[in-house]
């Protein structure tokens, strides 16, 4: 048995006048609403949720069967008893787990409690929380000392308030179940001393532009409104006034703790990461984890606060970042893995049915949405969940479209972006964003492309095991920062063997890429074209991507324009990390004896070389290969001087922590060029009908015809000897500008930054 | 135009008198029916099928569907009119591709004929036949020369005959629309010629015990029935009396043409590569492919001449083979890819929709074969599809339910066999059979091993891309001989870097390995134990796999033993080949700055070594992998002088053909030995919940406790404390027997081959 002790909190008698303290600690605070006598539930799940859900027990399958899930679930729990043991592990250790399964449980019993009207669910949340109460105060920082802002139950502070953000809403729902004095008990000795400790204790972490800091407020804030507490809504709202924190300090993943000029608390968190359209800067995974404090939070002060419009802020930005998020997607729901990105992850995550269920009832009853939430089969036991259950089982739902879109980076939307272009089975992406904190990567201009779902060429992701604690604890493994992040584990331009900033955050953080132009309403051409001038000091990046349909070809091609203007003469390495099965070459090359390392630092060390062009001619090099069933080729215009090398990964990787994958680079030593390339989908082989189809490349030669400053033209021959000829603007994207060039002998005028000629 | 040519057939006046000329040429032939008068069609499709089929139409989806999508692409063929165009390519070159469709269409053509009566059909397989009629006399044997049997219309014998499996179908459906005339002048310069042409004139193809020859068998037989010519039908049943070859001539493919003893024909064929249980003596791979002659020449026999039960001899094998065939596939329906075996093969091919209906209809209506019929979701246009058709619309389909089996090898079951075990869902297959002909691996004691249908251990399966042309034009690649048939490529045994048999097919050919015992009839422990003494000269090779469940283990786990004994000392190497990311180890490793090749040659010169232990103990090694969201770990029991590597395949790959595939291998110089290893899958990982479920072995130690010539004994100690003792009788496999034993000063008594204490 615990010992309980009760020690007053420091803010036990401040909270009644919570108004006026407000007005002393905050200076930038909205209209304070009056607080008003309050109705429980009514965190996120409602009183008249909860009228309605019982009014529908046992008529809509989809919420009866995820009722019956939780309530098997808590039911198993509840008979093993309760457990709140001395915290001592990282994550993956017992005690880590048991905190982090207690404020599961203790949410979904709250719920249970609402729903079945069975007291035993709320004496199993009451019985937890005095078992936390009990030991909270003299509970001391948590012994592992790894994190910059240690927790008390957990090694940091941003699962202590992942805690609170769902003891928030157990409370809630058990509210009226407590006597007065219960409730002043907990508030006094465990929620408002843990709302405190998360925050004014560790403003490092607090009072951030960062996601853990999301999690810190939406805490506060969660808390705040579920015990009416305004001086909490509004620390949560608006941060600290005064942190404390000296610039240029950081956090243990190389993030910048705090930045001049920048605000801080809820709303500065809403700001910031996202663009106008709902683009995360962190990239899609860390959205979908970023997620859920934001709607919890904002859907709890959309039921208790609505004049204060935190649910609408910016423009409804979080109901658009969940439909930039589900459009971020590939064809089965897994999210681009852009930056640090765990594959794999989906919109099958919970975080999304919360966001899903959410948006369709808060943002306006989305039909397409239904048929996410239909795919997820689950849904939230409150009054969201209820309505898109409802909503399937009426037939309502309708086809969630994924569409070619051009998401803006920053808050303005004006720090480059990201641009996904859609045709047929067909998704390519492509980053020409800002460095996205600190779990962005170093490779301004790269992309990956999909079919079917499946990749084509890859972005490698993170090099993290997430959970998984014989890699490292599951936590982010070394070779992270020396491959994940390096620009030569993307498809883009790395120079002399350095990465874009010299691979280094400080720089990177700086800068983004520009927007030359973004064309997507054809359906034969779609185009972004972009332009990175500060990652190498002396040259400039432009990448022009376009999706190509034509009638020569069985599917869409990817048009593939790098130019790089530079005065000095560097060595260019364009690598293209395809997926699957090397079939044939166009060129010679020799494969050597044994495997040697490609380089010595910057990720080169982790790449062995597999086979190396030995003479490449004037005319483009094709490369064909099979993955999936689906056949692929490269058509690049090459230099006799030039090489091309096949890469395998995995040297200098003492604990096979990274994948075997291949890559095909192109390498060059130059000043100012152009890679010209396409990527090429065809045809299809199956295993079980062993039918092998359009096995060969539509195209017969890829040739450069003008690479100038102000121009860019290439050539495509198909094997039926049509030629297309793709020319570029490199200056003036203008649509209403004339151009005029003339290029062997022929006059080209055209309007607008491009003109492809078939 | 071509130009028509008639010339007499040498044989043509003799077709009236078969019977006497069968007399002459045949010395073996059965009690033979006298020649009756036919009515067509009646080869495969029957008269009553087609009455049935046309009272049922519209009515039967899964029929009417397979109807509409046949329909549709031969009315595309039609538009496209036909082309017999004169042979040049091998195979995935147009003329062989044309030649190819042509025999796929006028067979399906003409079961449209008789379904939908609609005579355009009938027209485009009679002006089929007489474009081929036209230029079959004159034509000259096929300009490629690769083949050891040259055809007339493909470069092979093989595909002729091919064509005549399937023109002997359009021929028997389009019968009745013929004149007597026309009939005489198809069957005297096209049929008869064509028969005698795989036949007479190619006997080394003809006359073996090969698919080849089943097919060759199968193409005189059908159109022999077509044609009701009593004398092809004997020369298919019982093959050339006479053919000339001398014992020792190879084919191809290093398969013998000749072998003492052996007799030829169609029932040869039948009695040699099939067990009594239906296990085919090449693998499942080719069994698919060589079902499909078998049975339809069976199924027109049934049709024509039920008196002479080809389709039930040898005792219904062709049917036990079906059910044999499907149990030979994992979870998803994949066939186990045992010697030459292209992985993804599956039950889903059309000849299995061949073997399934005909299975169904001719096999008692076994209502488990609709539920694999279901997965199919097509059928034949035949009496057999209609029933199965009709089968799944009443609801009659039951599970297929998957066993473990013990299948014995060769004619009599006698020469070794295959083993697949099932434990909840682990699926184990163990090979030790007989070389398998000439698409058998050196691999005596080999095994695989799958999870939820997801490959745990592989089988590499062959060295080819069939069809796939720029690889080697779809054939056998060099690696297929110099990797995946050695021994080295496989889960098992190889001793001083020489693979079994010296990979000689002439040695290896001979032999076969031995049972020892099986027994599967306990659901705690199923176990099958071989050996194999031909392999090495001098050393005798043991091994015995048992699948365990025990409550202290999550799943089932594999007991793997591996004696070899031996007076002379060599080096052994056991690896596994595991699928999936290295996670961890209990010992430690080395990884080598460059990656250097493994050997010289027997498949060793295409491993990279990637890892090497510098300081094994004499404690049990533990490594630890994650394949498919499942957790594994193998836990072996090594001496301090063994050496554990990593390798990774791909050395001297000029052409990129193999697999960039990992391995782990437990290297041992010794005389006599044990290899005591268990295989172990627990837990689960997903991307989505990131949950990591049971990540660690159950098992703390494996220990060897006796390994002498009369007994084996092993000890695993659970990390729950408990002991699991398995000891084995390595002499006496008897029932019955009486076995005592003194281990750690403690005396074990029990009857039969094992003994697990727990």
């Amino acid at each position: 048995m615990l010992n309980i002790s009760r020690i007053k909190s420091a803010f036990g008698t401040v909270r009644k006048q919570s108004v006026s303290y407000v007005a002393i600690v905050s200076s930038c605070f909205l209209m304070v609403s009056p607080i008003q006598a309050q109705e429980h539930p009514n965190l996120i799940l409602t009183k008249q949720g909860v009228k309605d859900i019982r009014a529908n027990l046992g008529k809509v399958p989809v919420f009866d069967k995820a009722l019956a899930a939780i309530q098997q679930e808590v039911d198993a729990e509840i008979a093993l008893g309760i457990d709140t043991p001395i915290p001592v592990d990282y994550s993956g250790g017992y005690t880590h787990s048991r905190h982090k399964k207690n404020f599961f449980m203790a949410q979904k019993a709250g719920m249970l409690y609402q729903i079945l009207q069975d007291d035993k669910y709320a004496t199993y949340v009451k019985d937890m929380f005095f078992q936390y109460e009990a030991m909270y105060l003299d509970l001391p920082v948590h012994p592992k000392p790894r994190s910059y802002a240690r927790g008390k139950l957990f090694w940091q502070c941003l699962n202590d308030s992942n805690w609170l953000v769902y003891m928030a809403q157990a409370y809630d729902t058990i509210y009226d179940f407590l006597s007065a004095e219960e409730r002043k008990t907990l508030e006094d000795n465990l929620f408002r001393p843990f709302a405190d400790f998360i925050s004014t204790t560790n403003p490092q972490f607090y009072n951030r532009i960062h996601n853990h800091s999301t999690w810190g407020n939406a805490a506060v804030g969660m808390i705040g409104v579920a015990m009416n507490d305004e001086e909490l809504i509004q620390r949560a709202l608006y941060g600290l006034d005064d942190d404390g924190i000296e610039f240029g300090t950081k956090d243990d993943d190389g993030g910048f703790l705090k930045v001049e000029g920048q605000s801080a608390g809820f709303l500065a968190n809403l700001e910031e990461p996202f663009s106008p359209e709902g683009y995360f800067t962190e990239g899609p995974y860390y959205q979908r984890y970023a997620m859920y404090p934001f709607l919890v939070f904002a859907v709890a002060m959309e039921n208790n606060r609505p004049d204060m419009k935190v649910l609408q802020h910016k423009d409804d930005v979080l109901m658009k970042a969940v439909t930039a998020l589900l459009n971020l997607s590939d064809q089965d729901g897994e999210f681009f893995p852009l930056n640090d990105g765990q594959k794999g992850m989906s919109y099958l995550a919970k975080e999304l049915v919360t966001a899903v269920d959410m948006a369709y009832f808060y943002g306006g009853k989305d039909p397409s949405l239904l048929s996410i939430a239909g795919k997820q089969n689950t849904v939230l036991l409150d009054q969201t969940g209820l309505a898109v259950a409802l909503g399937i089982q009426d037939g309502k739902a309708t086809e969630f479209k994924k569409t070619s879109a051009n998401y803006g980076d920053g808050p303005n939307g004006d720090q480059g972006g990201v641009a996904v272009v859609r045709a047929d089975n067909l998704e390519l992406v492509f980053k020409y964003s800002a460095q996205g904190l600190s779990h962005g990567h170093y490779d301004k201009l790269s992309f990956s492309l999909f079919e079917n779902g499946d990749e084509v060429l890859q972005d490698y992701g993170l090099s993290r095991f997430v959970n998984i604690e014989k890699k490292g604890g599951g936590n982010y493994l070394k070779e992270n920062k020396t491959w994940a992040k390096q620009t030569i584990a993307h498809n883009t331009l790395t120079l002399d063997e350095t990465s874009h900033f010299k691979g280094k955050y400080e720089i990177g953080s700086q800068h983004h890429s520009d927007l030359h132009f973004y064309e997507s309403s054809s359906d034969d051409i779609q185009i972004v074209s972009a332009k990175e001038v500060n990652a190498y000091s002396d040259s400039v990046l432009h990448r022009t991507m376009a999706v190509i349909k034509d009638e020569d070809f069985e599917k869409p091609f990817l048009l593939d324009l790098f130019k790089v203007t530079s005065k000095a003469k560097h060595q260019y390495d364009l690598p293209y990390y395809f997926m699957g099965q090397v079939l044939d070459t166009s060129f010679a090359f020799n494969t050597p004896k044994s495997l040697d390392v490609l380089g010595k630092e910057n990720g080169y060390q982790h790449l062995y070389v597999e086979g190396k062009s030995n003479d490449l001619t004037e005319e483009s090099a094709q490369f064909n290969w099979l993955n999936a069933g689906k056949y692929y080729t490269l058509t690049t215009a090459t230099n006799k001087s030039d090489e091309i090398m096949f890469t395998r990964l995995g040297a200098n990787d003492p604990q096979f922590n990274l994948r075997r994958d291949a890559g095909i680079m192109l390498r060059r030593n130059d000043k100012s060029t152009l890679f010209a390339s396409v990527i090429e989908p065809h045809g299809s082989y199956s295993p079980v009908t062993e039918a092998s189809l359009n096995a060969n490349s539509h195209i017969e030669s890829l040739e450069v015809l003008q690479n100038s400053d102000d121009y860019t033209a290439v050539k495509i021959t198909t094997v039926k000897d049509k030629t297309l000829i793709f020319i570029l603007a490199n200056k003036d994207a203008e649509k209403s500008s004339s151009h005029k060039l003339k290029i062997e002998g022929k006059t080209y005028k055209w309007k607008g930054p491009y003109n492809l000629i078939r």
